[in-house]
């Protein structure tokens, strides 16, 4: 059954990209409407699916509408809510908002689809970095059991939205021209830098975005005996977060049994041959859908019972767009 | 007593380094005599030690010299080791040649100087990666017993010689051109990508570069008990390399502990005040002597045993020309 749908947000990184997605997934679209932010109302933008024009926000959207998907900022989640709702119109929402409310579903559709059907009106979609190392555990989780998970990320510019990745390219500019460097939407300079300081500091002295990995995964999972920690750094790339992930198994794993399980996992693409300098990397990760999995090898710390692995993925795709229309996938019938 | 000192690769970055960092050090230098390829002999180089013109190698510089910087490939170091110490000539060597062999000391001066007097006219200069994550490791490791330490690192171009950071600006500034970009010193684009591959794949999938912060960690700290893992991975800065650490150790630790711990340590500097976003970067660390220590937390996989923070340090000096001369330290009286 052909659904309408309704991108709020339709004018943001995420927002375009859920549009390509829609389009390449041949998601049965009957009509398809963009919602963005006031300074965006009236403006037309040429999609698969026709020319459409920019809307503002308004309950009457969601009336007349199936399924929203929404990559707005977790204050205009909060306040929409409860009118997409009531108007019966289905929410997945991008923000962080409502991941970890106990009655609603934060799902990857890989890995707990089933968890989507019992949802109150919202599907939370989770965070980016989550995402790319969830859909690469969870086939381990299921074969070996996850006892520990230790992740370092390596995440681009784009992570903050598009204005993240010109913030790179202005500083890269004007580092060359040998001008002096602004800094609006990073802490710092991160034009040849790194910052590791991703989202809000915790009393824990992670980050929020850090502890984002942590009770995501465990949700996911259905799971929150699994102990998981994370490095969050910002690096000069412009698409495509990368991951150096460490784990512990309950049961014995080699890298070859590892390939093989991933080899036939949904989501993942194995690049993973050394000698001919293939590997994980943002060039090759960015627009695919597949996360990159390589760099297979047991781990020297815990042994037989141990993995490392490096991922890369698109999180504009997997982290975000691409794993919002899957979610809504799920409801077509 | 002041020393005749010969650095052998002047031109390289770490030589060009060695010289600043003998200067810095007001290291009694009686005369300095620089070494390096066919190319730049009788070049002269301005140095705070006076004008200097670039000699050949030949096995008068080193009778003549009380001790000899190495800073070339390991095949030179090879080739020149019987003729430095025939001569009665100290080699510091900077290259991997030596490392491993069980009557050359591996030495860092703050962790292990008493081994560099059981020389046998060689003593070795670790890898960078090792050097800069050992400092901030021993005076942990001696307080609380380092059981495991898991790594993931963020390595400068310049890990690669200036060479190396060419590479990136000729790439950076191809992209902006939108011009092609031409790889010839990393095995792939490196401007706004990153590569998880340093040096050769050895047989266990980790390369070389991986497995030197453990084989070398083991035999600085002297305790080959401790399990160590290494991820090393390339990114897009020019200078510093920074690694992402977690530990567990033998007797409980805390954040307040170890940073009270590492706020005494030599060449640390604990750089760890998140609410002002104050945290290692490679554009603080860089051309400081002292490797910035922050992000200190409580693991949350190793609990009231664990503990995950971020280092940043230059490579090129502590890394290597620092620590080279600070051995050479050793040997004044």
């Amino acid at each position: 059954m052909k659904k309408n749908i309704v991108i709020v947000g339709a004018t943001g990184a995420v927002g375009r990209e859920m549009v390509h997605c829609l389009h390449e997934l041949k998601f049965p679209v009957d009509r398809l409407r963009l919602v963005a932010s006031e300074r965006s109302v009236g403006g037309r933008i040429e999609t698969p699916f026709g020319s459409i024009t920019i809307e503002p926000i308004s309950e009457n959207v969601f009336k007349e509408s199936d399924i929203a998907l929404f990559s707005v900022g977790s204050e205009l989640s909060l306040e929409w809510r409860e009118r997409v709702v009531q108007n019966n119109c289905l929410m997945i929402d991008n923000s962080s908002a409502f991941r970890y409310e106990n009655e609603t579903p934060l799902v990857i559709p890989e890995i707990n689809p089933e968890t989507a059907k019992t949802h109150h009106g919202v599907i939370s979609n989770p965070n980016c970095t989550t995402a790319i190392a969830a859909v690469a555990l969870y086939p381990l989780h299921r074969e070996f059991g996850l006892k520990k998970v230790i992740v370092s990320t390596y995440q681009a510019t784009s992570g903050a939205g598009a204005k993240g990745m010109q913030e790179l390219l202005n500083q890269t500019q004007d580092y060359m021209n040998e001008a002096p460097m602004a800094s609006h939407v990073f802490a710092h300079q991160i034009a040849f830098n790194l910052i590791p300081h991703i989202d809000a500091f915790q009393e824990n002295g992670y980050t929020k975005e850090e502890m984002k990995v942590v009770w995501e995964t465990q949700k996911i999972f259905g799971d929150d005996t699994i102990q998981i920690s994370c490095t969050s750094v910002r690096i000069p790339t412009l698409r495509a977060h990368s991951e150096s992930i460490v784990i512990e198994t309950k049961n014995p794993i080699t890298p070859e049994a590892a390939r093989s399980v991933l080899r036939k996992s949904p989501g993942v693409k194995v690049v993973d041959d050394p000698s001919n300098n293939r590997y994980p990397m943002p060039i090759n990760a960015t627009q695919k859908f597949e996360v990159e999995v390589g760099r297979i090898r047991q781990n020297l710390v815990f042994g037989d019972h141990g993995l490392e692995f490096f991922v890369s993925g698109d999180q504009l795709l997997k982290g975000a767009a691409l794993n919002a229309v899957q979610i809504a996938e799920l409801f077509i019938n």
